[in-house]
């Protein structure tokens, strides 16, 4: 009788497939992106910071499992979540670097295991993150910062954003990213960090203007350094049609 | 001891994912797609048609895998293969109508399968389908006359073409559904086919004109029953830039 194999079965856990969750946040400065680690302690320094992410259970599908998992570490709640793709490198958990994390959460820790990744853009001031279940400590890290991270995060990071990026250029980004009143300089920093360049100040209004999404508001900026820019919001219901038709590439 | 568990072990064949393929070809009158059956005899007649697609081993990346299930099934070679997502609602596979067919195939036919889903478009003129291993019959189907597949396949499938639909908006296609040379009536067709709509010829022909990935050649058709047609092709390195950068939304 194989031991391990017959504890996951009776714990209803695959112990093949797997859910990662890149949770994307915006501070009007840096792109931001949920991370877990295992907290100090037992050799849990030696480990490598990790995105959100679990086993699934059998009887529970993939969009399912995402939220569940997301929701167990992070304590974030109903968080939407948008597939990216399957990740599926035979050595993608082989790495020796993080054995001693598969050996401190993993019944079967020599399986293989294919991960279904999942993104998604939320509020960062709205976000209430607590670890719990097997992370440690949990919090936002700017994406330009990490330069690694367990398993094949790094790359599903990667993907997820190059996801992101695409995103932009064919659909209103940013209900989910900005707070509900924001100035167009402020929109156009996150238009800058996502896609990590800079973007021509009239450019960049020229064609926002032409998407038709933006609502002036009665409403200056108080107690900034400079002179205090119009707040501005998005026009739901433009910004839900233009969502659903899509656009021409903005090719900044 | 778990028998059948310990052989799939053995034969390292993972139980609890799988690869599916979606190979659509275009005959210049329907958008068809690759599928298996299992042949005739041993009740195999009550099984439904499906997409080919099997579980993968344990020692190879998802895209290997899929290139060697297609090989294996259609005799289909060296194909490329884009991710379609992953499919896993945990009852895919527990249909009363596909347990024949996984019972003749699996070692542990009651196993989850969560199943990765990859797409590719092929010259129909240039493949030749051999049906092997569980296959015991592969053939091109057309995509408007498949109204049940197996297992969740017709989600799959609904899916990957809901992708070429995408694909067609954005990017340049044709240089693997289409011969060398064709007119640009055939060029039409095959994107009404794909979009299941008739578009307007003059709007057509300057929407393609202004991609400028089209090469007239000085030849004509013959032996057709209509005033013959310049051939055109494609401009290799245009159609490469152009599959690259993507371009403005087709909007037919």
């Amino acid at each position: 009788m194989n031991r391990a194999y017959n504890h996951t079965k009776n714990k209803g856990l695959n112990p093949n497939i797997s859910v990662d969750c890149v949770i994307f946040g915006f501070d009007f400065e840096k792109l931001n992106v949920v991370t877990i680690r295992r907290g100090t302690g037992n050799g849990s320094e030696l480990m490598r910071t990790a995105l959100p992410g679990d086993l699934i259970y059998d009887n529970e599908n993939l969009d399912m499992a995402a939220e569940r998992v997301l929701e167990e570490l992070t304590g974030l709640k109903d968080v939407y979540l948008e597939q990216v793709g399957a990740f599926g490198d035979p050595n993608r958990v082989r790495n020796k670097k993080d054995e001693k994390w598969l050996k401190s959460i993993r019944e079967q820790p020599e399986a293989r295991v294919v991960t279904i990744a999942y993104y998604s853009l939320l509020p960062m001031e709205k976000c209430q993150l607590l670890a719990s279940s097997f992370a440690k400590s949990v919090q936002w890290e700017a994406v330009a910062d990490i330069k690694d991270l367990a398993f094949d995060h790094l790359e599903i990071l990667k993907t997820s954003l190059d996801k992101l990026k695409n995103k932009l250029a064919h659909q209103p980004v940013g209900v989910n990213l900005l707070p509900e009143k924001f100035t167009l300089g402020q929109l156009q920093k996150m238009y800058e960090t996502i896609l990590d360049k800079k973007i021509d100040k009239r450019n960049f209004r020229r064609k926002i203007q032409k998407l038709d999404i933006l609502t002036l508001l009665d409403e200056k900026q108080t107690g900034v350094p400079h002179k205090p820019s119009h707040y501005v919001k998005f026009n739901d219901k433009k910004y839900r049609e233009l969502s659903e038709t899509g656009f021409d590439n903005f090719g900044f």
